[in-house]
């Protein structure tokens, strides 16, 4: 099965970057199901309903969130009709949408997508593993699933890392996000498990994490307020993992980066033509 | 001219990585000067007076280090005797060792090297910005100095990303460090500066930011203490990046990842043979 | 009944200050029931077995702890066998002890004691709230038990007085720990529950949170490691809070600070003579 | 010398109880300086140029400012013009208003106020160190000023702690601010110098840090954001210190904490009548 994933849309440019290539990558690639981070689609911060709909409508099969899921408070609201948006499983029980959720490919595959949210250098929240546990237990892959997809939304690479491990030979893959540069640390994990510390974002990379640099250098010089942080302009990059996975066991069989448009080092699998 | 540097050691087996690839390196790419960034390795934590003679007879011209410099309590007296080993600038006025020195390439070119720290998610330390300016302002480059490399070792994607573009066009090169997990985002920036957010770490890439992943998963799950954490074993790998800068400018040409052993895909310049 | 909290005992001097008030105060108040914070009895740094008993003989009859409550490796194993000490309610299932317990106090009542530990500039650990809640279901204040105390062990003022207010009326006395410095804001909320910000802790106040000055002071300066940090000597302080709760509602009457020995403002309830 | 010094003004509640108490305060106990922390005078959040005034006007001589000193954007502005209004001193040179300055008492007596900002838990910012000491090099108490007050505003204790120790002898007062909790180990440390961990803050106490309590409490169990955090109602209660200098060497006789108005224990200097 082909499977990609997307890093964290930031803003206009990273929005951008998902019409112009998605629709077109899903094509040509004939992907199975395409999951997207959408946590910092609206300005930055968050994510609107219009919004969430416009990637579903170009080729996403599964919007995850993070940290800034909420920023737009909407989200709150129209997460409980919007089944192909997650948020992070370790909100407390009785927070609005789920964690967790089974999706048909588009080859009929049954396909189970996890949204966890770190703990390191972030906001208290709950265990992640417990909850994303008990997801597994149910959808056991190779024989409930056909593949199962796991966003870990984490600041530090160590925690991203643990995931990885923890879920080898369990998982088809584990992604991380948050920090909005892709890691060069693409691989399958010696049982099986694609995994990536992070996806990167797509937006503009010329800019400090997919916002306009102008005004977070002059608070890192000055460390006084000033101007809002609004996010950059520029080339629309996007940034991402393919994988193919085997269809019997669900495990992967190659990892891949997809990184297109705008500053960085071009990517993407020669192995889908 | 021709430099490479390269991320955190850790343990034996990133001083394993270093012995084995550094040496042949020099002599195949003529490089001209290396930096390496040595705070992990002994045993993970800090570096001894031997260790840091041993990387420098490698190949390594200056060792740059973090927010481990100091964990082996010998380096806040041998780094008094050794000019090639830097610690971040921003501890206070009166620390043992520099943040910032002069070396002369094996081509006779002037080199300044500065090692920085970034304070998100980190221990309090002066600005670094400061001292940092001071050091650019009597060492400019395409005048004073032919090549000027900054090492911010930090946390955040967003801090290490602001001084790259703070410093752009100023500098030849800044390179993240500290996360031991390396970017894919190397780029030259628009003013000529050569940059990466984080040059990922040199030793055993199945592990856990470089240690055995038994603990540190078994601690996530349980959130009690247990064994001590140690360096990971399993093939060793470099990571850093390869830079040509222009002699007259001092500015960058081009900038390319080095993978090299291990887990990770493998990258290297081809435009050095 | 008669109730009497202690804070976090600190080292030798800690523990002298509990041996020479607390049998004293016992008898001569005709205590109830004792609650005495314990780890950072031993050094500074978690508790041994041989410490707590110590404790439990000078008249505490429950101990509860906090982020230091496996610094010393041993507490992992003899807390199963020590029914009167507690650990935060929020470890993950399957951590060694309990986070709350039935206590049978000196005239026969009924105690609930949970220990819950805060989130805010400390380490990750699982949502504290739905635990205590589920205890606080089973065990209701003026029908199942005759008092119910909680010791949150927290570093922000703001996460304490949450729990003071959202257990206001449901429990007897909500006490914050882990700051080693009492406050002075002790009263009894609007519903009825005794609270107080932090009990502060019990060992010599000339130093810093317990501990000896030289080093903590020479460190903030000079920023590089140095000295083992080590429990301040000096006269030893013993720090709380005294509660006279309603046997019917099992609700607080009063709360008066007890502070004696050393060099605080020395305070206690001339209620009980 | 008579001197008080009063801890965070949060919101409409913290003003009232200044103009409330503090006219009355200054002719009652003939107050020679009084110092006022305002940094959440304005709404909870920063500081306007008219709430400056009417504290100055209601009797305060300085006001000493925190993390929270340019949430109202103004105040980077009128803190130019207003030489009673300090900002921390750890601020990069170039920031505007000043972190330490010198005062003329009612009695004529010359004192130095300075503000300076802990690390611990908090943004980044400077060494506070270093330019604390600089103002105290050229204003030394008993010669160049009859009194010497400094405010670390910060979360830690044991940093407010090392504070007070490393200044023990050298000033008059070392108070902390910031948590909006009083403490109550105030006393005069062994070299003389009066010492408070925190003053707590004027405004309402039924509430969280002087927040009203229904939101931080909902938004700590169910982990999502909702309304905003406005300052909480009730009665109005002004804490601080009191502190009577020795008029030849600058040190402190006595410090006794002010509880007046509201929900706390009252307390106040039986010594001035
Ligand atoms: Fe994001
Ligand atoms: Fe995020
Ligand atoms: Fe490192
Ligand atoms: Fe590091
Ligand atoms: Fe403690
Ligand atoms: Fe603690
Ligand atoms: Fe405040
Ligand atoms: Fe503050």
């Amino acid at each position: 099965m082909r499977i990609v994933v997307l890093g964290d849309v930031v803003g206009r440019v990273g929005r951008q970057a998902i019409q112009t290539h998605l629709p077109r990558l899903v094509e040509r690639w004939s992907l199975d199901f395409v999951v997207v981070n959408g946590e910092n689609a609206a300005g930055g911060f968050g994510i609107s309903e219009e919004i969430a709909q416009e990637i579903l409508d170009a080729g996403a099969d599964c919007i995850t969130t993070g940290n800034h899921v909420w920023d737009q408070r909407e989200a709150l609201v129209f997460i409980e009709r919007q089944p192909r948006m997650l948020r992070p499983i370790n909100f407390p029980p009785g927070t609005p949408g789920h964690g967790a959720a089974m999706f048909t490919a588009r080859n009929g595959a049954r396909i189970l997508v996890a949204n966890v949210m770190g703990r390191i250098f972030m906001d208290p929240l709950d265990d992640p593993i417990r909850p994303l546990e008990a997801a597994l237990d149910v959808h056991r892959l190779g024989s409930e699933v056909d593949a199962a997809i796991v966003d870990i939304h984490a600041e530090a690479t160590s925690e991203k890392q643990v995931f990885g491990h923890m879920l080898d030979g369990r998982v088809s893959i584990v992604v991380g996000t948050h920090t909005h540069c892709p890691t060069a640390d693409h691989r399958v994990l010696p049982g099986g498990t694609a995994f990536i510390t992070d996806l990167g974002m797509c937006g503009a990379y010329d800019g400090v994490i997919g916002m306009d640099k102008e005004e977070p250098v002059r608070r890192m010089i000055e460390r006084v307020p000033g101007q809002r942080i609004t996010p950059a302009t520029g080339p629309a990059t996007i940034c991402g993992i393919a994988v193919e996975t085997d269809d019997s066991t669900g495990l992967a069989k190659w990892i891949v980066p997809i990184r297109m448009g705008g500053v960085l080092h071009e990517a993407g699998p020669s192995e889908w033509g």
